[in-house]
């Protein structure tokens, strides 16, 4: 767990690491006084380069889905349960239902026409859609429906519940920051309506109707906004984005990420800052053939492919990806992406906490920084 | 010119306000030494409340255009002249060719198939297109198409030049803070071709195509841009965000600025803010029959009726508008609308300026604030 | 560890709670897929109010002086220990050596004429003297006296050691922000010499001769800084503020927090923020009597006593504290203090990494907010 | 007044630049609907660089003070002249009491147990004391002292009056926005009482027991604050951070500007920026003999020598300067400094302004930037 050694002028100069009675009897007191001393420990609380202890991991969608499609047989989803999301467990987390130290992820499931009760929560949450359509989710009383690429807002402190207005199951991927605010003990959480406040059916929502023009601010909404007003960033316009900045490229102009990636950051159009003040979110497109320097940087990531195929390589792990399938890259690990055939990837990150804070640092291979 | 009255007390002491011999000497001698007593004038450069020199005007685009059109015929547009610009000029200001004390605001007419050469300067620029089609403006390069309700930047220190592609003139609106600039000395400006560097005639512009995107951002562009990257802000999309205010105010939502008065501003999407350090510019639209309370604002406006028909007050003027005619709002002048038809309104003003510089003050007849 | 019962209509709706074959299977098989169902959980990731795992927890400085002074003599100070730190580990975090889930607390001690060696590290920290001096902490090259009631600072990345100067042995306290960097795994560490860099022992710091001047800025410093540039906030001027905020309310005038309550927040000149981006710094001063209401704050505090006697209570604990004690609160107990002498009160926290990400939320007895 | 030729290639294209009766009939057309053409006037409404109507100048406190004491014997001073001011009249500036377009600068004199009454206004006001002692500023009713060396604020909008308590006359320099909110219609006056509200005479006023404490801000002023709550900058203060610049250069390490310059701004200890929104001032030290390189802003700024002896060289003048010698310095006029004795100098400009709207311009000769 550290690089530096720990203690080796102390240990040496503690007669070759045999313990004295009396420095037993010290660290004995110690203990029964809740303290801990720094000197036999600080490799551990103070590593060279962040050592996480989430893993590298993949979880496949052509497993997870059949998954959830049994739990939708199997549970129902109400009042206490709440809803019907199952979490990716990075297996480096000791059985805590977190993928990463700050992020959770889960695959929901809703089944024909059910209704996932409304609750707030301090915690700030955001849904992916990867296939599928015919849920809305209704966040503060503005009905927002969920189509494939769609990315939707629900920031902390915001009655959401959702309802399925098909005969067929939907599936989809939640984002948040529960272990962020498990781990600073910020959780707050209240129940709404055990059914959704509205049932309608509108194609685009009240919030996008205000929000959702490039470059425009409606004069009503001139107060400062924390988290972003839009609540759904929809595919049309994310691809629209990514196509012309690989168009761009073609005709000789700069616009992408670096040569055959494009990339673009969901962003509150109030500030231009992240969406959240805990969640980044993003979307990539590589071309077939092209791949990415090798990248670490500090905090963490989860990324689902959302078309396409490519390997995504995270530390000693090579994965083939295909549509779906859900890679966690911790903190310094280092990763890159090859692309088989054109390759669309939705990406989020803690890195707005990073940056907050100011711990950010990265390190792309090939580049100084 | 103040309301409050100046030396009262002191010209009382001074023997009824008789000037001594000495007191004369005084005077000569301050003035042989550049010195000015502040005494005699306080009321002058210190008001009660703001007391422009400029004056509420109207400039009416049905005598707007044929003047322009006669200046097609005479004068040509190219190296040294720079542009068939005909600016408003305050009938309070001197003389100067300025709006208002900080906006520079003009029609300019560019014949069929003719170039205004590129240029640069320190002052921030904006067109506003009333009518017409089929100029290209080439900003850094990137050429812009200019449409009828198309608002389009020109931020300080970019290279810009115009081409008209068509057989037809065609006239719109400049707006720059050319006064401002004048007054605080700190404009630059440079010579570019004498051609434009691009007459390609794309219908988008490529800073639209990186960054007009609602809520996105490219990974390409996340420094930090002190004015907007949207090259040209589109009517449709101006058009769609006025119509949807509307359309939920029907529903019950909130989303106007007031019962009946839809209302957007233009923002940098990378910091939400003003789309120029110095210009702020919106679109008002106003039901038939709405109408505005009275406001007073710190700082000078500019109006230009887009669509539609009403009435404008500003301090102790009536005036009706109609398509194109321009409307001057002096800093603290009361104004207040009165749509007969519905009513589309460009406005654009210096109150990036004045908030920036903590001056800002609003009165609004019925409400506190 | 919930207020809202989980699972309710869930368990009721599976047949009184008793799982079927094949609900047992499918969480078999999310086991085995590192995939775990919020619905059995959600109330332990999700808590109505936030209930820390950190407990409130008093170590009295009579206890941990002895101690400090026992490891003086068994252990030794130098490279691979690095420091004779030892932190406080509140009994809820299973043992790890954390005041709360942010906070590193440690009391640190350094016989006479030692030095602690060079290093540096992301993480955050700071020395808070609650008597003695003759130890000089070199930051980055610039030795730093630490003298009693000085608060001091070595933001992240700084190079930094300590020596002791004289023949008395000295304590102070140490607080960082380990477990936080932890947890985020944004840790970085290096070594550096392994004597401190300069040996010389100046009154004043070179940061303090530029930078600890009211309201002045050196125009050698105009370039942002993410961390206070004062090494040292010296007791001299705490004490100074604190004491005319007391006469000025006894003058009659608004300064203090509440009736008989001083307080001042220790802040980076160069923003009028923290001191640090996740560690916020105030001393609090009591008049003898005085109490304040109960308080709930989101984020986690330390306490030290630097002078007086006085009650503190935390959640159902009340405390009788002395000069140098220290008290953990964890995030959203309530906390109220009763001065029985003049109390001064340094207190430490993560209120900064609270704010930054929006998490933050106060309670006051009495006050609406 | 430009360097670029306007209407070249359009004279040349106009016959020799004899006007057509056709183009003269045009022109009398525009000036009749208060109209004005750009090509006409291009090169006098953008040069450039900026070509400020202010000059460079100086005023010699030999002959102001004088001047001030002879206004002390004939004019009194009360309500409605309000202050015995006399203000520096750039000889450029067409009679205006202006130093500069957007500085007033005024010699105020105050006669033995004279008070100035109290008013406010939205302009920005300061005072520096060139020498003397004895009057007190009374600013929101609280006292401020004003000694040799201090400089004091009056941000927009706080009443304030003056009360010399002593037997002797009492001048200093005031400072205000009043040319920038004259041209920009953002002006708003008060009168307040005839008397000053407080007679006190403390050493220290209020607001410095609260705020200049260095690093510290009291928890009872947490709000955001637009202008600095220090009252006074003293003295004391400023010559300590110049001498130690000084001091630390000798020693070794960066701390100038430049070899020999010291240098510091004042700033808002609640943001680190500009004392007020509208005017920055700065003090600045040379050792004898030190001289800086030639320099180039935009923006205006106004130089008193505090003590000692030197060159000032602006554009083509070169000034021998002495204790209490005013300077101005428009736009873009290259000056530099040259320190015959150790040279004080306090300086004021519009920097903020300049700043804050994106027009900030440096060149120092020998430099690149």
């Amino acid at each position: 767990m550290t690089d530096h050694n720990t203690m080796n002028d102390v240990e040496n100069a503690m007669e070759g690491g045999e313990q004295s009675p009396e420095l037993t009897q010290l660290y004995a007191d110690f203990e029964a006084k809740n303290l801990s001393p720094l000197w036999t420990q600080l490799g551990e609380v103070m590593t060279d380069v962040p050592r996480s202890k989430a893993v590298p991991f993949v979880w496949r969608w052509n497993e997870l889905l059949p998954l959830a499609a049994r739990s939708g047989d199997l549970v129902p989803v109400g009042r206490g349960g709440e809803r019907r999301a199952i979490a990716l467990a990075n297996p480096g987390l000791n059985g805590h239902p977190y993928a990463t130290p700050t992020i959770w992820a889960a695959i929901q499931y809703l089944g024909p026409h059910e209704t996932a009760p409304e609750h707030r929560h301090a915690q700030n949450a955001f849904r992916f859609v990867v296939e599928g359509e015919g849920v809305w989710t209704v966040v503060n009383g503005d009905p927002v429906a969920m189509r494939r690429g769609d990315f939707l807002l629900t920031p902390g402190w915001n009655f959401h519940g959702h309802h399925n207005q098909t005969d067929q199951p939907m599936a989809w991927v939640d984002g948040l920051d529960v272990p962020l605010a498990d781990h600073l003990d910020v959780g707050f959480f209240e129940y709404g309506t055990e059914r959704v406040t509205d049932y309608s059916t509108p194609s685009v929502s009240r919030a996008e109707r205000l929000w959702a023009n490039p470059g425009i601010r409606p004069l009503s909404g001139l107060d400062s906004h924390v988290n972003s007003p839009i609540a759904a960033y929809r595919w049309e316009y994310t691809d629209r984005a990514l196509r012309e900045q690989l168009l761009l490229e073609e005709e000789g102009f700069p616009a992408t990420v670096e040569q055959g990636h494009a990339g673009i950051r969901f962003t509150n159009p109030t500030n231009g800052g992240d969406v959240m003040s805990t969640l980044r979110a993003e979307f990539h497109r590589l071309r077939a053939g092209a791949q990415t320097p090798s990248r670490r940087e500090v905090g963490s990531s989860v990324w689902q492919v959302f078309e396409g195929r490519g390997e995504m390589v995270v530390a000693d792990h090579t994965w083939l990806l295909e549509k779906g399938d859900l890679v966690v890259v911790p903190s310094w690990e280092p990763w890159e992406l090859r692309a088989e055939t054109e390759l669309d990837l939705f990406r989020f990150s803690d890195a707005p906490v990073i940056e907050r804070l100011n711990f950010d640092r990265t390190y792309v291979a090939g580049r100084e920084r």
